[in-house]
């Protein structure tokens, strides 16, 4: 069998566009994009020398492959939609890679989907960043079927330096909700014990480096530990997203009767910081909340 | 100036056994140890070969420099009473090194009561655990007057692999809090990512692996992790230390305003393992609030 090599990308966001950019410097022409802002795709198309498909189906019809990268349930209820406008039209024999960081369940529905339409789905979790996704060198974590996971790795390894099967549609979503559950938790404990020591009037530098070499330490101490103190909160990752991720998994919680009294506290700092207008920060914006003097403390 | 090296030992716990075992072999003669359980005192002179003295002003008779490990701020206030049996009685030129890990302004009121003895006192704070004490390999952050630290300096260095000197009296315990604050809610947000992961029919191993190789990692992870999935909760460093260690952090973040969210969840949590009679257990033993069907699940 021949590889699949045409790509449609549906969501370029900074994300999406960047792994498309990667799979067209790697051999895969990408042939379609299409983006609810438009004038987004438009630049994006025209990047790439791709068309801005005006719908979903479109976007189908002109790939094998079709990678997804939208922001959360709804738009990825929308995009698999049953009627309508949808990627789901004319897609018997098309495969499609689904990067978004969604409710496990939702995986599950578009994998049975796509099936009764004659394609294959797998989910493609993405634990890592916008600059990883540009080099190639994401870590991904895949969900779904094997034998459509063999389909997309080959194109799956120009994206990824970490390649990692986890199990049936789902579960790479649960995993990933895990990630980022301990992760925001981490950050927001992080930003509480510089918080605290800017406060005592602590050497910043210095405690960091203790934390780095005490039970302390972690990896967004290395991340995001310099970030909160010179409040720098370009995003990378926003608190948007982490409270979105973080509710992800404390849904998992509540229907498996598990408690989650940290990541609970976790995801009201987040929600705070959405509602104090901080939702675009990256996640280190959480410092914003307890250190002296600043907007949410 | 010769080094004084005759060392007096109050408090001779797993901690302070070892450190005085340490400090034996340095060649530094361990003369006196004092213990509040008289048996656990007479066991460990036997072993030194040194006297388990009666009185708390007998150890300092008996040593040029000595060493406290006691557990929390009302000990630690005892046997530096300013009346009845006390370290401070005849206590002139005699160095206090104190190790606990109790609230900074009690190092503070320590080092003047020491003072107005004509003694001196540093804190040296321990990020580390029992057996980096019996190596001489602790991690130990002074707080104090930069003399009594150069005083101390030989002595320290043989019992540690890292010495820091944080600044005046208080401050090295402020560093210690917020270490613990952090190192505390890290575990307890650890616990919570497997807890469900167990829940969800994940493979703990692979979550494991994946936290370490993605954001979710930690110092804690390394340490921890694997002893929160196998029920491994010899203790190395308890739940109730976690409690109390966390409340220190708490009262200073109250008396500086600081709002800390995760250190609070993180500090009832360490509450209820002491309420269901877990406060023994190693702080790993978090997880036996977060996995299904364990005991405080």
């Amino acid at each position: 069998m021949t590889e699949q090599r045409t790509v449609g990308v549906v969501g370029v966001g900074r994300m999406g566009a960047n792994m498309a950019r990667r799979l067209r410097e790697a051999g895969y022409p990408v042939t379609a994009v299409f983006d609810v802002d438009r004038d987004v795709a438009t630049i994006v198309a025209a990047e790439l020398g791709a068309l801005a498909a005006e719908t979903l189906a479109g976007v189908t019809a002109s790939a094998d492959t079709i990678l997804t990268v939208v922001s959360d349930d709804a738009a990825m209820e929308a995009i698999f939609a049953e009627r309508g406008d949808s990627l789901l039209a004319g897609a018997r024999g098309k495969l499609f890679v689904n990067c978004a960081t969604i409710s496990p369940h939702v995986h599950v529905e578009v994998e049975r989907r796509a099936a009764a339409a004659g394609a294959a789905s797998i989910e493609a979790c993405m634990a890592s960043s916008i600059s990883q996704a540009r080099d190639g060198t994401l870590y991904l974590m895949i969900g779904g079927r094997r034998d459509a996971f063999e389909r997309a790795r080959p194109m799956l390894d120009k994206m990824s330096v970490a390649l990692r099967y986890v199990g049936p549609a789902g579960k790479a979503a649960e995993v990933k909700a895990l990630v980022n559950m301990v992760m925001n938790s981490n950050t927001a404990a992080l930003a509480e014990g510089l918080g605290l020591g800017a406060a005592l009037g602590l050497d910043l530098a210095m405690l960091s480096e203790i934390f780095a070499q005490t039970g302390a330490n972690s990896r967004v101490l290395e991340t995001d530990g310099m970030d909160m103190a010179a409040r720098e909160h370009d995003c990378f990752f926003s608190a948007a997203h982490a409270a979105k991720d973080s509710g992800i998994a404390l849904d998992l919680a509540r229907e498996r009767g598990v408690a989650v009294p940290i990541a609970a506290a976790t995801k009201a700092q987040y929600d705070r910081m959405v509602e104090l207008g901080m939702g675009d920060l990256d996640k280190s914006g959480i410092a914003e909340l307890t250190f002296p003097g600043r907007a949410g403390a």
